[in-house]
């Protein structure tokens, strides 16, 4: 199959790329590079199933062309400025590279006649409800981030073109997803400040934030397993039923560093950042009935994420 | 107050300016003439305490200019493509006109330090969800028209700029809204029909589409009455616990036209167009709570607007 990958240079679109590669497609990867890098994707560039573009989607005479020239059966949509803590003093990052993006896409998928699609959607849209375990009925959408509002946006036009051009479209609503060629996050930004300062650790937050962190090869297995859905909207949480706080973030990182007597400085507030929702749950119950779980629980995830990260750093 | 009135040459933006005026405001009204018209203002055209601006809403340097300018305290914001039977062809004019200036307003009052809101929204966000009274926590948000996805990523813009900036921001879904100054709808269309072709009338769907129609009076007084609106998202339902369907309107009209022996030809779906949700019904009791109330039933306000429609046409 044709696949058109948007976001296909970045931590979470490279492995997809990967993936369907892997089972037989042809794919069009497609990245503007605001997030994404070369580094992600140089090992598929000999590969005849694979072409990179370097475009932002955002730009529909951009996204005609493509569409015109490479005629893509299956659209996975994984563009976004997923740094939500960077765009809380942007919101303008959010709407050009998370809502415009997936905006142009479904309007070429109309134009064109493109009736499959892949959303990567968020956590983020639920806003902030703690102590209820989210499932996708939850009520009241209500995000606090300029990023968890792009992506609801996003889900709102994929519900009207769905409907409108008889569309199949999968929505994963991810948690924290985590791996090798992760760019930002608690994770990264520990082993960088550690680097730097390998003395002293400053945490944003009083480190109580605990959240479900999933690696990034289960994700992309329920991906690839879920593709393939009837019409309409298909909406799934995707994650794992276990979480890690941010204390024991630090003391991982710490103790995979092999570094004694680090000075963790706490934050006073429960939250990282204005925006930041410190805790969330999710009910996974309509995933599992597809058969789909996580083979690694949150710490396992977060480990063997801080290893990979090492490694590539050692490098 | 300094308000601003976006959308405020438009059927409803219109009727709000001269409430707002008559409760003593200064009234910036503001359209890009797309939908509003001149002859719905041209009697506050002389009022020291009313200003008309032709501009677009969706253009940032358009609006930070008119903030920087006129320094308004409070962001009335009714500005939309409210043809969702025109828009199902071009979803363009919804993101222009709907969604993209919602953006474009919050973001203005983010750089300019403006804390309150009413912003129109509709029962379009709701989607298709038949036989369940839909209260503001109704489970998931699944528009079916573009017009509703747009409301509804403007929603979504709402809640993160409301949780980000601090704003306090009122929001109604309207139901269907009639009255003098309308400038679509089976109303209008059904009048237009009748005086070109008095012997017949086509009807879009088989007549028995069922909404719940208010008067833009009513509506107006709801809007005035609940201006001021704590910090966050305050969202309402606002409607008639009543109901009209399209064949009982169609014989509405045919009565007060004085039109006898019309042949009345009805479609064979039950949906008027792609993206039309032929039943909703609210239930209204957060707005209940309030102490407003609409003055007219479903009835009442068709038959009104009718008479209103007509007294005009004939002018």
């Amino acid at each position: 199959m044709r696949t058109l990958v948007v976001g296909g240079a970045g931590f979470i679109g490279s492995h997809l790329c990967d993936a369907l590669i892997a089972n037989g497609n042809f794919v069009i990867s497609l990245d503007n590079l605001s997030r994404g890098c070369m580094a992600n994707i140089e090992h598929l560039i000999d590969n005849k199933n694979f072409i990179f573009l370097e475009k932002d989607a955002g730009c529909s005479i951009n996204m005609a062309e493509v569409f015109e020239q490479f005629n893509p059966e299956y659209i996975y949509h994984l563009a976004a400025n997923s740094d939500i803590q960077a765009s809380a003093k942007d919101p303008q990052v959010e709407y050009d590279n998370t809502m415009r993006t997936t905006w142009v896409l479904l309007d070429s998928m109309r134009k064109f006649g493109v009736k499959k699609m892949f959303f990567a959607s968020t956590s983020a849209v639920y806003g902030q409800q703690c102590g209820i375990p989210l499932n996708e009925d939850t009520t009241l959408l209500m995000p606090i981030s300029y990023y968890g509002s792009a992506k609801m946006a996003s889900e709102a036009y994929i519900s009207a073109f769905a409907h409108m051009n008889d569309l199949s479209v999968l929505v994963f609503r991810f948690p924290n997803v985590v791996g090798t060629r992760l760019t930002h996050g608690v994770i990264y930004d520990f082993i960088k400040k550690l680097r730097d300062n390998p003395n002293q650790l400053e945490v944003l937050g009083d480190g109580t934030q605990s959240k479900p962190y999933m690696h990034v090869s289960d994700l992309i297995k329920g991906i690839i397993q879920l593709s393939d859905t009837p019409q309409g909207v298909s909406n799934y949480n995707i994650g794992v039923d276990s979480e890690t706080n941010v204390k024991h973030i630090a003391n991982i990182v710490c103790d995979i560093m092999n570094l004694k007597n680090v000075q963790i400085k706490y934050g006073t507030e429960s939250i990282g950042w204005k925006g930041d929702v410190p805790r969330f749950e999710y009910d996974l119950n309509k995933v599992a009935a597809t058969g789909w779980r996580a083979s690694m629980t949150s710490d396992e995830a977060v480990l063997r994420t801080v290893k990979e990260v090492l490694a590539i750093c050692r490098a």
